[in-house]
This record gives C-alpha cells, sequence and structure tokens, in this order.
C-alpha cells in the first residue's frame, strides 16, 4: 500500500517513466524557452500527458501551459473544465486556457466533426495568442488502432487506414505508442483523478463501438498484441501516402495544364505511371481544386478514359466532370 | 416452388448470372482453345466456380477441367475427392484430375502451411501435365476479407493487408469480388450439393474464428460491407505495392554491388528516397539474397545505420548482419 510519503513524491512507476520518455522524445526541434501547450480535457490520456509535460517541458528548456476545451454539450462541462483547469496550475503549467466553444448543430458532417472543428479552431486560437510553438496532443496507441479499424470499415485503403500523425503542423502526439491502460496507471500512481467522460461509454459513437466491443473480440480471437499490429500498420501505411505524395509533389506542376473552364491532366504521364500513382494524381487533383474526395469506383471511372479509352462520353462526378480530349483527361468544376 | 422444367434447366438466377459474369471476365488474354482447370474441393465456392466454368469456358472457345487434391487430412477424404470428381465429370468436364499428396507433418511452418505447400504442387503437377494455361481458384470476396483481418493481426503494413491476387502467374480468382452466400445460392439455384468441410468450423484455426467470430462483429458493430470495404483495401495496396516493387525493379541494379562475402546497397541511393521506398529496399535484400522476411522493427534498426549514423557496431540480425561501410550499408550472411 502507498504511504503518505509515496503520496507527497511519487514513485518513478513504469507507466510514469514510459509517459515521460514519450513526451520528452516529441520536444525534437523545438527553440529553447518556446512554450508547448497541452490540450487538455480532464480524462486519463491528457491529464497523464499533462502531467508528463510539466516534469519534462523544463528539464529540456521548454515552457509548458494547457488549454481546456469546454464544448458546452452536456450540462457539467464547464464544471470539468474548470476542473480541469484547476489540476493544470496545481501541476505547475502556466498559462491554463479555458476556452469555451460553441459547436455547430446540425452541422451536415455530424455532430462529432462538428465539435472537432470547433476544438481544433479553439486550439489552434489559444496556441496563436500564447505564441506556443506546439501543441501535444493525447491520443494514444489505442485511438490510433481504433482509427485504422474505423477506416478500414470505410474501405479507402492506405489514406483511410494511415490513422494520426505523430506530428502535422503545430500538432504532436507524443503517446501514439503508449497504451491508454498505461495513462490511466500514470494517474494512478500520480495520485491524479482524471475525469471519465460519459461519451466514452455511449455506444452510439461508431469509436466507441470499435473500442468496447470489436477490439476486444480482435485480442481475444487473434491474440493479445492487435492494437499494436493495427498502430504500426498505420505507421507504416502513412509513410507509403508519404512517398507517394512526394513523388506526385515533383511532377505535378509538369503533367497539368488550365485549360478553358477546367484542368487537364497529361495522359501519357498517366499512362507512365503504375495504377497507384494514376490514381492518386486523379484524386489530389479533384481534391485540390474542387475540394472532392473521390472514392476508388469514381477514380476507376476516371482512369478508364486513359487507360481503356474507346471514345466514351464525359464522365458526371460529385462536383466535376471528367472527359477525354486528345492528349489530356480533362475536369471541369460542375458548381 | 421449383418445378421439375426448373430440375432440368436451371434459371439463370441473379447468383448464378453473378458468378458466370465473374468467371466470364477471368478468361482475358488465354490463347484459343487453351485449357483451364478449376481447383475443386467441393465446397460451395469451387463447386459454383466448376459450374460456371463448365459454363462459360466453350463459350469463349477454351476447355475446362478440373483438379480435386486429396490431402489424405480426414478419414472420408478419398471419398469426399472422388464425389467431387464425379460431380466435375456430371459438369461436363474434362480432364478430371483427382491426385492425393501426402502433407509433411510437423512442418515448422504449421499443418496450415503444409497443406498449402502441397496442395499448390499438386495443381502446378497437374497443369503441366495437362498443359494447362490457367488454373482457376475459388477464394471469394469473404475469403479476401478473412485475409486483410489475419494480415492486420501480424501488423506489418501494406505488404500484409494486399490480400490475394486476382492473378499470379498460373493461378486466376475469378471469385474475390464475389460474396461467399452467392456461391452457396449459386449450387442451391443449380441443384448441385456441395460439400461442408467440418475444418470450415473448425475454431482452432485463426481463418475460422475470424470468418465467424471477428467478422459478423466489425459487420454488426460498423455496419454492413465491412467484408467489402476490406477486399477494397486489400485491391488499394496490391496497386500501391506493385507500384513500390516496380521502382525497386527500376534502380536495384544501380544501387546494389556485391562486396566480399556480401551485398552492399548505396547509402546515397536509400538517403535519396522516401521512408517507404527505403525500408523496401532493405526488405527486399534482404529476401532476395538471404530468403529473409524483416519485420518493421528490423528494417528500420537497419536504417538507422543510414539516417542516423553514429559508428554504430554492426546490427546481428535473423539470417545476416547489417554494418555501415563507408558509403555503402553492407549486408552478410551469417547462414
Amino acid at each position: 500500500m502507498p504511504t503518505d510519503a509515496d503520496a507527497r513524491r511519487p514513485r518513478l512507476t513504469p507507466a510514469i517513466a514510459d509517459v515521460r520518455r514519450a513526451v520528452r522524445g516529441s520536444f525534437s526541434g523545438l527553440a529553447d524557452a518556446s512554450l508547448v501547450l497541452v490540450a487538455l480535457s480532464g480524462g486519463a490520456d491528457s491529464l497523464a500527458l499533462a502531467a508528463a509535460t510539466a516534469f519534462e517541458a523544463p528539464r529540456a528548456g521548454l515552457r509548458a501551459g494547457a488549454v481546456i476545451v469546454d464544448h458546452g454539450l452536456q450540462e457539467s462541462s464547464a464544471e470539468v473544465a474548470a476542473r480541469a483547469g484547476e489540476q493544470a496550475r496545481g501541476l505547475g503549467l502556466d498559462p491554463v486556457v479555458v476556452t469555451r466553444v460553441s459547436v455547430e448543430q446540425g452541422s451536415p458532417a455530424g455532430p462529432e466533426a462538428a465539435a472537432r472543428a470547433a476544438r481544433y479552431a479553439a486550439l489552434q486560437a489559444a496556441a496563436s495568442d500564447h505564441h506556443a510553438a506546439a501543441v501535444l496532443l493525447a491520443h494514444t496507441l489505442d485511438d490510433q488502432a481504433e482509427t485504422v479499424l474505423l477506416g478500414l470499415a470505410r474501405g479507402s485503403g492506405a489514406g483511410s487506414l494511415q490513422g494520426m500523425a505523430a506530428e502535422a503542423g503545430l500538432y504532436r502526439r507524443p503517446l501514439l505508442g503508449i497504451r491508454r491502460a498505461a495513462t490511466r496507471a500514470f494517474c494512478a500512481d500520480s495520485r491524479l483523478t482524471p475525469w471519465d467522460d460519459p461519451h466514452n461509454l455511449d455506444l452510439s459513437y461508431a469509436r466507441v463501438r470499435v473500442r468496447e466491443r470489436v477490439l476486444p473480440v480482435l485480442e481475444s480471437e487473434l491474440g493479445p498484441g492487435v492494437a499494436e499490429a493495427l498502430a504500426r500498420t498505420a505507421e507504416q501505411l502513412r509513410e507509403d501516402n508519404d512517398a507517394f505524395q512526394q513523388m506526385i509533389d515533383e511532377v505535378i506542376e509538369d503533367i497539368v495544364e488550365h485549360v478553358e473552364a477546367g484542368i487537364g491532366i497529361a495522359v501519357s504521364a498517366l499512362e507512365a505511371n503504375p495504377p497507384a500513382l494514376r490514381g492518386r494524381i486523379v484524386r489530389f487533383v479533384a481534391q485540390s481544386e474542387f475540394g472532392v474526395a473521390l472514392t476508388r469506383v469514381h477514380v476507376q471511372a476516371v482512369l478508364r478514359l486513359v487507360t481503356d479509352w474507346r471514345g466514351q462520353q464525359p464522365l458526371d462526378l460529385p462536383g466535376f466532370t471528367a472527359a477525354r480530349e486528345g492528349r489530356l483527361l480533362v475536369l471541369r468544376s460542375t458548381r
């Protein structure tokens, strides 16, 4: 049993050591004395991240603060946010920003996406206000595995399976290699009491069903280590996507040209590339020109204008048309 | 209810139409009058494939036969094989080859892999004896989805998720886009009685657990269409892998050189490529030179000799060592 002395000065348990090491490893490239902000919900993952950051940042010559976003979606949300703010200050984080957002109701992308958009906008604003060099997000290996499984259910290949990036712009995710159980252990070992978000048990969310019902079945039927395997998969598929994107970035200027009311892609360039790259070029142009995320079926239909050209009619796709015009594949907006 | 007239001349039901169309689509590129052999177990998948091939092959100017491999692993296996042979002859297939193999007991790769090796050797031999142009395998969309999930549990990225190829050398898999339920419906609609392999219900096989326990949970929790999504994922990841392999094939001769008792890879070439390709080059060389399938962790350790060179000691890996020697990454067999 812990003694009072333990309570005052937590032992360096395996969970605390692992989380701290992961946080330390995420600081690379940050300028001396710059500020890192932890996105804190008060849950076990972000509370452990906040505590480890409060410990590690000063030792790495950095300052550490916290941002708590109150989504205003639950009755007690202001109270939860205030309590997380107190915990952050108790850990020595400074500044501690508590910011209330209003989540767009009835958003066409759904309530989860609307809450996410509001949250990231608030994090971005707080980082900007306080000149933060990085915002640390507490997504764990379990979150990554869940993301891969949710992507699998959509089935659009490496793009949907690559999960979350360890580093993306302002954001860093130090805990992607840490199991959720370790953040709970960190909190218990540190005498920190995390908040349990009731949403985390609400089975109307696909992510909660993956966590509570799908992953446990995968682990029991295929053996432990499935979550780690999913996270490794995400990491490699992200590398694959990055490689393809780098190849596209290198050639795109040379293979597209603006044509009347649209954009043309050189058929010869598409033909010269393997199908994986061909499809990604079309997808990239559709996304960057028209903001349209093409499905695999649509990409394949467009590519038949290149690889199986028999004088077909132009294709009517969501947001644009695709037509073969001589040596060009021409995409034109219909909006 | 079916009438006697129906029984004599099966109606063209959706299942029969779908399976026949898939089989027809798999004949592309086969020379006139050449022979295709269906690998027949007597189960619903291969029985439907055999019946559809018997119908479609003559209409496409091809000859159609069957190979039945008796693995000799179950008491009744000779009887099952003989019955499948009769069904094949009843469908008008010719030749019908029934071949008994002996499966290596106590193989280090496990009993499933040993049975598979014996089966493919027998199919290869039958194709060779009868100068067949192709061997048709009855793997369905469900088999493909199961393969992806089994690969996920291993977690080695696109390589383990890409599932089975629709065409690989002699082998073609016409039914990769067809649900298993459709092959059962085909048999019922055609008054064909498939054999139910008791192995298909033996939960000591990981594949059976995936089929009976994992996929149903995925479908109920994430919605129907998960099997199709997994199959689409496999298809796209296979394209990705093919693209990377094509890139490797184009450069490999220029970037490796034989050195004393080993093979060297130019460090500059590895550095110039994105991580995804870098890792695949190392994996490709290890596989082709030493027959070693490297894990992601090992690949990353080898690459640190390139991207994080600080004068480290050579690495001792299963089957070979990896050392940095000047401008080369040198791999040497230890077997």
